[in-house]
């Protein structure tokens, strides 16, 4: 129990009132992540400034057997950040500074707190790029990082664990410790900096990150190619990919979802005619280079069936296209009273059975479910919607689907989540798709960095 | 004690005598590896053939407590692969069947003896690429993940671990399980294939790898770039980082060094005039795209005291320079009667000083240092040659060098390893490079992955 004496401890440990919330000083926002499925409110709120408060925090937390949960911007879908257990939550929005910028090393250093949207324009201001482009641009990279995040340019660049190069980590005991170096190639010991890379705040608190960055690209070209139909436009992708263009982005869309968005950002989409989209973009040196890339890409769409090819080359009209697609879960999410998500990753060869099943599954369970995504990479966000869905329904509903969802993404070979990660909705999906070894393994694991079981207590298995 | 009856029951678990080699059959080869600086042999030699055979074995040498130590091509630096506490080695090399090229998905599976030059082969006739590329062509590929390979293009294209998608492993107990997918995201728990990649045998055998390929560039490009001495050659490089060149692989390399390959190999060199060379190589889709990159890369060279720029475009000037670089390690235990190596790892803009600092201490120790590696990533290979130097010195001498080399990149924010692993001989200095902290971490790691210590014991720490 959380009394009031630890209260009293933390605030002088912190030294600083207006940074430590306890009882009814807490908001109500801290109880839940974006989607809010999952509700908890902590004993106590206390913003991080720096590693040593973390780490004064983290050891208070360990020798109290408190429980501890890191908290970002609170972006997050699976309800990774709520407190389940109660005790501390640590918010380290406060923590955002960017530290350091190597460019002979081409790293960044920043405090966890960065949000993603200050990292890409502060390195692309000095010329360079931090590939990792989720959707949520007010994420943390401390969140980011804790989710191993995907994002849209996924096909050509990867995850954001490509982008780690170094992480301070505060443990549940306390100590500092710090995993990787500035370094491009590392195989000294166990791979203590991937493994913190999505553990969701299980495993460690990360106060310091460095962050490999790449020149940035000199010109991008998008291409929205319309389709008659959802089905004839994911099949082009994999003969996209075996033809050997290297797309930075393949996005999926239909119509719908398109139509959530104009609703939603009050402005129009540059052609919304079509049954279904794709959306790819191309990065590179130059226009004739990314041409070369983009032409047969374009004859290949054409031959699939594509209606037309649009081209934008401005950065105005990509900015147009690219906005509606990050507001895409906002605009569904503002279209009925509650939703929730599927983040599954599946071969790309198989994106179009998921996204057919997950259509016809709308008949059989009797809810709406929308979906896009990322058909270069697998990686599709499918929501069920409640709509006038009686509440006492609702929950079977959900289940109903979700059940079916997972099972069909463990049968074509995929895993429960692509960037989203497991947080606490995702569990008893995540240890119906991986053999019992894997999660004794990852059992044991968790023991190896926190034997106390203070950090986020109750997430992931 | 491993028993005549333990020999028994193995060959009627296999089931041809011909691969189960036990007391005077087994080949001398078994008790070393590459550089032979460790040496045991061990009780019996299994040439596993297939994943089942692989699980009779774990769980067999599980149910009694027997050391089970796996090998590949035996190419390693570092004693990973003999069997210190004796037992069994589990030779790899005849699982080396490649099971699936996926060109929907960029996969290739295969089987962990596959030889890397096989594979790059494979590929590449397909018009796609496996860019990790270390110089030692008949590693297999199992060892290769086992030690997160790097190789030359890693700047580029980063390392082994960025290249495997999923892994087939087998665990202590013998169970078969399956970490990762062909799936380009992932966020569902704590990364199990990430902590295989690197764990040198010790967490579990690798039976199968799927592993991510890349269209196959159409043009390559290098530079060989002589300079006056060795320390302008490596201060240039992080300017031509700094530049936003992204040049596929950055070597640096001495006239030394270069002499010691031409009369290993009995073929000149381009160029051997020159104190220190610079080599890089740029790849691309055209001549034009790459001329783009490199035109600015040659300027920094000649503006920082490069005294020519010598462009190799045609395949067979290119296989003249890069076979001598693969054969300096070769070329350079050639030229000594024994030497042990050193493989760290530092920021690329602390090269010079490493390098500087073991040319020095050549005369404080009395003994030849020579190096060479890869400037672009900060992986240095530098080794200590005995010469004539008598027997009962050569220990001391070697270790007065090894500590003064480890010790100076760790002051340089630097790793014990790049590429070649830990494995036996480098445990002491893991030990003293990582904090305390990480070691326990990594011992309940290897807990929950092994509670009985039978696979690979006494390696990494």
């Amino acid at each position: 129990m959380f009394e009031n004496k630890n209260y009293e401890d933390i605030k002088s440990i912190i030294n600083d009132d207006e940074r430590v919330l306890y009882a009814d000083n807490i908001n109500e926002e801290y109880s839940h992540d974006e989607l809010g499925g999952t509700h908890s409110t902590p004993d106590i709120v206390v913003k991080a400034m720096s590693t040593e408060e973390v780490s004064k925090i983290a050891k208070y937390a360990y020798d109290n057997e408190i429980s501890l949960t890191v908290r970002g911007s609170g972006t997050g879908l699976v309800g990774a950040c709520v407190p389940v257990n109660k005790g501390i939550v640590l918010d380290m929005s406060g923590m955002k500074n960017i530290l350091e910028l190597d460019e002979e090393n081409l790293t960044v250093t920043v405090e966890p707190g960065v949000l993603l949207m200050e990292l890409s324009k502060f390195v692309e201001e000095h010329d360079l790029f931090y590939p990792p482009d989720p959707g949520e641009k007010s994420a943390t990279i401390g969140g980011n990082i804790s989710t191993n995040a995907g994002g849209m340019r996924a096909v050509k660049y990867g995850v954001t664990r490509d982008y780690v190069r170094a992480l301070e980590v505060v443990l549940a005991n306390g100590e500092i410790v710090n995993f990787g170096g500035k370094i491009v190639k590392n195989s000294s010991g166990y791979a203590l900096k991937d493994l913190m890379v999505g553990s969701e705040g299980t495993l460690g608190i990360i106060t310091k990150a460095t962050l490999k960055l790449l020149p940035l690209p000199k010109k991008t070209i998008s291409l929205l190619i319309p389709f008659p139909d959802i089905s004839k436009a994911i099949s082009t992708v994999p003969k996209i990919i075996k033809a050997k263009a290297i797309p930075t982005a393949i996005e999926f869309m239909q119509r719908e979802v398109i139509e959530d968005a104009e609703s939603y950002l009050g402005s129009k989409f540059p052609d919304s005619s079509s049954e279904a989209y794709l959306l790819l973009k191309f990065d590179g040196n130059s226009t004739d280079e990314i041409e070369s890339y983009y032409d047969d890409t374009a004859k290949i769409c054409l031959e699939n069936g594509a209606i037309d090819i649009f081209i934008s080359d401005t950065e105005e009209r990509d900015e147009t296209i690219w906005k509606a697609r990050g507001a895409f879960l906002e605009a569904i999410k503002n279209s009925t009273s509650d939703m929730d998500e599927v983040d599954v990753v599946v071969p790309r060869n198989r994106v179009n059975e998921m996204v057919e099943f997950s259509h016809a599954l709308q008949k059989e369970v009797g809810a709406r479910i929308k979906c896009f995504g990322h058909a270069g990479d697998g990686n599709l966000h499918i929501y069920v919607l409640k709509d006038d869905i009686a509440d006492k329904d609702w929950e079977g509903v959900l289940k109903g689907a979700m059940d079916k969802m997972y099972e069909k993404a463990h049968s074509l070979k995929g895993e429960v989540s692509g960037e989203h990660g497991i947080g606490y909705a995702k569990k008893g999906y995540l240890e119906k798709s991986l053999d019992k070894e894997s999660i004794e393994i990852m059992r044991g694991i968790k023991k190896a960095f926190d034997p106390k079981n203070i950090l986020n207590p109750g997430k992931i298995f």
